[in-house]
């Protein structure tokens, strides 16, 4: 692929701006990099506009909103939670279809039309709209004549989510359980086996012994209800129970079990996990590896399309390549058009740190990373009152209390504060004084806001990063309007609402967290990437649905005869039934999440599965060590894989460096720009001293609006650069190479770029 | 400290053999090293030769016999499982005490009197024996004068194993722990706080709703019991159960379990697994840099000790100190006198690879490491039977036989027979001709092995690594005799005996095993170094039979009214009663061992410690909360780590290079040695082939006894090594230093060496 201009062409222009046609590809490419996106658009100037469109934002959000939409509409369709009739949900999902066409068609628009024909996604894309069609049309035949019908296509939608262009994470969090899955096999075979051998030796032992399980049924008396009932004790939701029978009969028999569970549920459960983790994350490592080599492949593009020849910098051979500053602001706007002038400067000054005006290849292709960087602009502005009214607000007394409310005691007072009404909270609502205690408690929580805001500038203590500010003022002034609405009712009718009661509640608790710093610790992981479960719940939910809706239900009244056995003659007197769970049911989509949830956690997974085999057939149990095997065995571990491996990577960066290299920069810089602050913690507050009490406001010495800046450093605007940090370790070699010949794997052909 | 004669002398002796003294200095300073032993002793002559005798392999057996019989006195004594006179085994701790006070004298023998005090392990020990007397005596005389008498002490035994000097690699264990606890503390303190906001929330959600479990007892009715139950919910134990009447009550709150489990369960737990696994490799490593470090400053002290100065190597500055092949193999000799002679030849060549006649520091230094290396010698032997009657043997009929039971054919029709024996075994045995199959697979069986027989040389086929020949034989002979048994029983009076049946079918279902080959792969996990389980399950149980003893009894006749409430009327209608779990008791050493086992599994605890704080007091659910914390947090995550970091050591091993540096060493020389053996597999088929039907006998060019050798690659005989092994990437580049002034770290200061 080549530009529309040559390079040869632009150097002869020298220092002018580069043409629009020129900055919008530049800027496209820019963009793909920062953000990972991997498309081959098509270069011509209208393909080129008409990608910009593509990758608009608000065409995205409208986007995930009607795959949003396409996924609520399973708690409308039969059954349901919302009860609809069958044509409202129908008419809906035909608009989203319609939303999802179009979408395809523009970027079938975008990208060649060969490169179109030969992605997958694309294809799946088609497929899914067409057998949804389908479908739904032969649905709405046959619910029209009475028949029964199945909406079975309703399993596709949550693979919209993966195979819509926005879906790269999804695809690559897939494509790396695909990539891990045969070593897994190797073991799950193993581990299989293993199963297999112990059930033979259960039976061979316990058969003929004509032991009964503490209902009275038969122990381990056929070879599939062994391998069932050992499955099962793997994942310990039976543990002492299938061992009684045996162990009452003879102590030596707890031997037995005691080294099935060491080898089957220790070891077999360790190296599944070790697995896991090894697999995947080699092969996401590799992904990421090829993400940041595409990443500095477009950029590299970006820059020959912009690249300058400087006929003044050496001899007569023409020079480096380089790009203007006038070019590189104009496509930093077109990037990202709400970015302020003034971190626009902090970037190129990044950039350009030998002040040429002008930089050349290596810096240019930082922009992306650069871009990535969350940087915050702190304006610094004095405090409305020291304007409005500056004799009272510089006063003494003025002065003094907003020097207390900055002690430390200040906020040890309130820690303190905090912790007593922790124990009013636990206490009875109804004894004396508690009530009226609430009343006091509130009443100083709304003193220090309102304390804080009269020291720290209102804007400044409202900032987007000021998180505890926030959740403070929120929980705060919603725990007031509650309580007040509460007490409103209260005295007017002396009936007490118990949902007000609840958010109340609630609310009082929430405001306890606030004493928890350390939470902060705790970011990355919170951060950490996902994997796919909900398309993995969703696809069993729905399953699940159409395999056992219907067959029990739960009675609101207890008392209802029917409660006893979940309204399902089948159930009567299992266990099941006994322990109360007829509410873990599939006839809505809600219930049926929970019910996954409660498969999750493993515990009691044998009485749901045995309930819903109970009412359907002994086969549904496959549906239930199906789940286990998807959702324990894999996608859990591979979650813990990657807490492990993100707090490995937070510690790591706690010992060493904090920051990368592109934010010290930023850093130094910084402090070029404001040097007073030199505590990163009271950067506002500094400020606000700096400014409020030993200048006059608005007037710095260079003239230009006093500006600081400040570094989210752990926070990431895509979850594709949180992954490339992780991996940045390994990377770093490469960082240096860029592409060389000397790169060892040689893997990923760098195409050569003409210019460079 | 010096050694008894100098440098210089010795230099003077020249070429002779080093003096007796000296000999055996130098030994007990390899075996240190070899065993990893960090003993200053003392180097006086008589003092060294008490060393060397404290060291004695059979005075360590019989150390760790008395510790065994001491630890399993808690079989014997109340409560029993074995009732025996109260005498009995206090007669036999007096002896084991007297024993462990003899090897303590021992040991304050050998090393300086200020160092003995010094260590606290000599402390710990001295303390033990005086507390177990005095609770001996306090004890007899209580139990004499019949007032009720704790024998409070017996938690002290398992100590005996940490403190005792052989106990190196548990006290290492638990110096990692402590180490560890501190950054454990900080998130289980937030863990804790978690618990307790949750819990304070659930107590106002739902304590005024009136609700009731399915026993009809009150739904977080207070604080405590709150803590608890979300407690319990973090170990998934009680998992649907305890949300299902919320749940009931509104599908709303099914949002706060699912929270609370995602929170404390998923992120917590994983938390948790990532802190103990960082924390205890990051403190292992470095105690096993450390012995790395004493090691090679043994092994130098050694050195300095046998250390001659050439004088014919160079000039007149007298050369580079060496010592000489005599003394080496006499060293040799002393440190390990069961080795061969061509082990020794094996070993020299490895070290002094000029061919020089004696080697210098760098070659002696590895000694250690080659003694810890397990090389298998492989003496050529013709077949006997080719011997007896050759004619016969070497006939046409014969050969092809033998090529026949080499074909992979063969071991694959065999794997055929197991699976077919595999379906036989799981149909009923009572069927007519299922019972005389069996004789059919044993008679399969046993031809099989007579083949390989006559094939293999007997000798070689088993050699002590020939792991599944081994067990091949013992199970097929034992089958055979354990049916034959069976039979003879069965013919004789129609009775068959229970207990023979199941060893038969135990039996039956091992032979199946020998299928999967792929065992070997996890051969490293089974070897990784146990965290110290065993002596906090015995301080448990200890603890528990002090403290639940005799609340409750199993009946072994179901019939018995009492059995229903465990014989105890505090349990009646209870769930612990309900689900039969009377013999989950602490009635005897056993019993608490299996519960405690059932506690690590975690499923149903609650139900246990419920039951127990119903027979003693609430406060008894502290015991089984700390036993969660202390086992399951603390040492399975101990435990997954360490299979985690196996299973990677394993899996990087398994591509890069197999086989360490000095292994690659003996591994050329053993090409040297014997090159016609290519495929390492077939090594004693193939040495077979090429003696037995190329060559006469006995008969080898050299006129040496043709010998080979086989690196058992992955096995090692300390668990010291395996652990070194493991950190050996990490402490490579120090391998290169070894003790130079560029060691950056500095933490261990290197004594100069006399004569270095």
């Amino acid at each position: 692929m080549t530009s529309t201009s040559s390079p040869d062409e632009r150097a002869r222009e020298g220092q002018d701006a580069q043409s629009k046609e020129d900055l919008e590809l530049a800027s496209a490419y820019v963009s793909d990099a920062q953000y990972n996106r991997n498309i081959f658009f098509d270069t011509s100037p209208p393909a080129v506009r008409l990608y910009l469109l593509y990758n608009r934002q608000l065409a995205q959000v409208l986007l995930y909103f009607f795959i949003l939409l396409d996924l609520s509409l399973a708690a409308f369709e039969e059954p349901a939670v919302v009860p609809l009739p069958a044509w409202a949900p129908m008419l809906a999902e035909l608009l989203c279809l319609h939303v999802f066409a179009l979408r395809l068609v523009h970027y079938a628009k975008v990208i060649p039309r060969d490169k179109f024909w030969k992605d997958p996604k694309n294809i799946c894309m088609i497929a899914i709209l067409a057998l949804t069609l389908a479908d739904m049309i032969i649905y709405g035949a046959l619910h029209a004549a009475g028949c029964y019908a199945l909406r079975w296509s309703r399993v596709l939608r949550p693979l919209l989510l993966v195979n819509v262009t926005e879906g790269r994470q999804l695809r690559r969090a897939f494509r790396s359980i695909r990539n891990a899955l045969p070593q897994i096999f190797t073991v799950f075979l193993l581990f299989i086996f293993s199963i297999l051998i112990f059930s033979l030796m259960a039976l061979k032992l316990f058969s003929k012994r004509d032991l009964k399980t503490s209902d009275g049924s038969p122990y381990f008396s056929n070879y599939a209800d062994a391998v069932f009932d050992l499955y099962v004790l793997v994942t310990t939701a039976n543990s002492p129970d299938v061992m009684m029978p045996a162990y009452d009969a003879g102590s030596a028999f707890a031997v037995f079990f005691i080294v099935y569970i060491l080898v089957n549920t220790f070891i077999f459960m360790s190296v599944f996990l070790a697995v896991v983790f090894n697999n995947y994350k080699k092969y996401l490592k590799e992904e990421v590896r090829q993400l940041v080599r595409a990443k500095r492949h477009k950029m590299a593009r970006a820059f020959a399309v912009l690249q300058e020849r400087r006929e003044d910098d050496g001899g007569g051979g023409g020079g480096e390549p380089l790009v203007s500053r006038a070019n590189w602001s104009r496509l930093v706007r077109l990037v990202q058009p709400d970015i302020s002038h003034a971190h626009t400067e902090l970037l190129w000054s990044v950039s350009d740190d030998r002040g040429r005006g002008a930089i050349d290849k290596r810096a240019f292709v930082q922009l992306a990373d650069l871009l990535n960087i969350q940087v915050m602009t702190l304006k610094s502005r004095p405090h409305p009152l020291g304007r409005l009214c500056p004799a009272f607000y510089r006063s003494a007394p003025s002065r003094l209390l907003r020097r207390l409310v900055r002690h430390r005691a200040f906020a040890a007072a309130y820690d303190l504060i905090i912790v007593i009404n922790a124990v009013f909270i636990g206490l009875d609502e109804d004894k004396p004084g508690v009530g009226d205690a609430e009343w006091a408690f509130l009443a100083l929580y709304l003193l220090e806001i309102l304390l804080k805001l009269y020291v720290v500038e209102p804007r400044s203590f409202f900032a987007a990063h000021r998180f505890w500010n926030w959740f403070d003022t929120i929980i705060v002034v919603c725990a007031l309007v509650a309580t007040v609405v509460n007490a409103a009712l209260e005295s007017s009718g002396g009936y007490t609402s118990r949902q007000i009661l609840d958010i109340v509640f609630i609310l009082r608790v929430l405001r306890l967290i606030r004493v928890v710093d350390s939470i902060k610790r705790f970011r990355t992981i919170m951060n950490t990437p996902r994997p796919p479960r909900q398309v993995v719940y969703y696809v069993f939910a729905v399953a699940g649905m159409e395999l056992f809706k219907g067959r029990g239900k739960f009675y609101e009244d207890a008392g209802d005869p029917a409660a006893a056995d979940c309204g399902n003659p089948l159930l009567r007197g299992s266990v099941f039934a006994r322990l109360g769970y007829c509410k873990n049911n599939f006839n809505n989509v809600v219930n049926a999440f929970v019910l996954l949830v409660q498969l999750t956690v493993v515990n009691q997974w044998h009485v749901l599965s045995s309930g819903f085999a109970a009412v359907t057939h002994k086969a549904a149990r496959i549906y239930f060590v199906l789940f286990h095997i998807t959702v324990v065995i894999i996608i859990i571990n591979i979650f813990v894989a990657f807490v492990l491996e993100a707090f490995f990577l937070e510690y790591s960066l706690d010992k060493s460096d904090l920051h990368t290299e592109l934010e010290k920069k930023i850093e130094e810089l910084r402090l070029g720009v404001a040097q007073e602050a030199a505590e990163e913690d009271n950067l506002v507050d500094a400020m606000e001293t700096a400014d409020g009490e030993r200048r006059t406001p608005e007037a710095s010495e260079s003239g230009e609006p006093k500006l600081m800046f400040k570094i989210a450093s752990k926070r990431y605007r895509t979850v594709d650069a949180l992954l490339q940090r992780l991996f940045e370790a390994d990377l770093e070699e490469e960082e240096d190479g860029d592409g060389d010949a000397h790169d060892a794997n040689g893997n990923f052909a760098n195409p050569s770029f003409g210019a460079a």
